[in-house]
């Protein structure tokens, strides 16, 4: 089986899109209002992602809503309330008509300044009621300014105790960027994904009050594998020990990496233990690359091509890890 | 001749910080008074990289003040020519008692919201007067706020003129971090080099505008060697053609990857016309790697062991890139 860990709904019908222009209106008195999206629309919009999985040998999918489409930096947190809420029972519906390809993650209603706590009731109701088996969380929820406290503060705890109760992982994933500094998938995603590890290792704290606390980090994790004695010497600078010890219990990455001596740097640098497979699809790049004449994002090809990985390695990487990490996930594919 | 391009005076007397704790208490009537340091302090204070050039094999350094010190975000822009002043003064004097083993590059009088022109003044007395061959350019002076235009904006045009004018490339390189979010040698010098080439791929009509201005990107470029072709897929998304024919006649890239597989992935991606040696020593990193017995920071090491590379490779690695990037180093070498 292969699971991949990693997309969004990048291709949601118009309806979605509509709601969330009926909110620019209701800034200072939002309202849950009602989503205008068919079955038939829904059906539609998912072809792409359902050809891409059995082109690619895919099984199935871990699908959450936009991660650009979050946006938590605007209005107010009834209107990030209702804005992922009305995302979330989006997804529902996706997962509830193809159960097969499509396993729920929710959109947490962030809102910069404002306690994390407040997302607790939305993730117990998609996964207590809808099945769904994580979250996204964004540790930037100003959209590129950056003015919460980094995720290893004790203002994320609430939440966090939460998760552990639930027994759900985090993929830490930033949305859209307000800051003409930073392109949102190429600078804001990845940076987004470089600053989390860096904050596990500055404070560490927070991993050792919640041992068994799960984050995925997208993309990769960002510039870390690449770099990853750097930060194997930072932390034996600032006296943490070796990186591998401190983060790995914890620290989850994707493969979402779409570069073949990229994708051998994050498998030699996390080690077969720590990676899932994930593409994004339909995601982040929408083309094929010229130079091979296949997708960009078919990061299953790079896997494939890795001589030195064994039948147990991409047994792993394919699926056990996911189950291990997503325990929930494990269960409902029983 | 092996030329490093990439070194700090990370281990300035003590009077330089004297000097900048004395700028506290003038934040409202900068003065800009007189630094306390003996030429014996200086000598002593070189040791250590004097002692590592030898014990690397490397025959040259390209030096400038401490990057995390520049702090433009402190003060006013009286406040930041006299500190920029202050230690460019403290580098020529370094490379004017040791000729040999150093070459100076300046640091800028920046100031969040302050037109780069008014950087022009003291490049120009750096290169013109102290002999310099190149500069480091903050695109961030506000330490981890982000609050200025894009690299690519117009705002910086004034300055790059100059460059263009002088030939002399810029460092793209931030500074410390005021914001909690981002550590500063793991997360905010990392995001600082992915976030500048994104720039330059979303707007890049500013490459267009100065054809002849180089840039170089440190540590390796950030996270993009890493995943190069999500960027030249972004790059195609986007109607911006190949990325390297959009990028590689302006960027450059360090060597600052403190990892094998890192190494190689750099040199893959970008290719050996495009990188130059460099170590950052002393820098981010003061330790030995427990693993290797070895300096974390021995980039060359790295390299050596490369079995691919040619000694062509090499010798453009090591030497004839850094004399084309940086034209005034060729000269000062002759």
């Amino acid at each position: 089986m292969i699971i991949d860990i990693h997309g969004h709904y990048t291709t949601s019908p118009e309806g979605l899109m509509a709601y969330r222009g009926s909110q620019v209106g209701q800034l200072n008195n939002p309202q849950k209002g009602r989503l205008n999206v068919s079955d038939d629309q829904i059906r539609d919009s998912v072809q792409g992602q359902i050809v891409g999985q059995k082109e690619r040998g895919c099984d199935v999918t871990l699908f959450s809503p936009l991660a650009g489409g979050m946006g938590h930096h605007f209005g107010n947190e009834l209107t990030s309330r209702y804005w992922a809420e009305t995302c979330n029972e989006l997804i529902h519906r996706v997962v509830t008509m193809f159960p097969q390809n499509f396993i729920g993650v929710c959109q947490l209603p962030q809102t910069p300044g404002i306690s994390p706590a407040n997302c607790i009731a939305e993730l117990e109701r998609c996964v207590n009621e809808f099945g769904f088996v994580a979250c996204n969380l964004n540790p930037d929820p100003s959209g590129g300014y950056w003015t919460d406290p980094p995720i290893t503060d004790r203002y994320w705890y609430p939440f966090y105790e939460k998760m552990v109760e639930l027994d759900v992982p985090a993929m830490i994933h930033v949305s859209a960027s307000c800051n003409p500094n930073f392109q949102y998938t190429g600078a804001h995603y990845i940076n987004g994904d470089t600053t989390a590890i860096m904050q596990l290792i500055e404070r560490p704290q927070m991993l050792k009050d919640f041992p068994t606390l799960r984050f995925v980090i997208p993309h990769g994790g960002g510039a870390v594998p690449y770099h990853w004695s750097r930060y194997r010497g930072i932390a034996h600078d600032m006296g943490r020990g070796e990186l591998s010890d401190l983060l790995l219990k914890n620290v989850f990455f994707d493969s979402c990496v779409y570069y073949q001596p990229g994708m051998e740097v994050l498998l030699k640098a996390v080690g077969v233990d720590n990676v899932m497979f994930a593409t994004e699809m339909i995601g982040a790049i929408r083309s094929k690359d010229p130079q091979t004449g296949d997708w960009y994002d078919n990061t299953k090809k790079f896997i494939d091509a890795i001589d030195w990985l064994t039948d147990a390695d991409r047994q792993k990487l394919f699926e056990d890890n996911a189950k291990r990490v997503y325990p929930r996930v494990a269960a409902k594919l029983k």
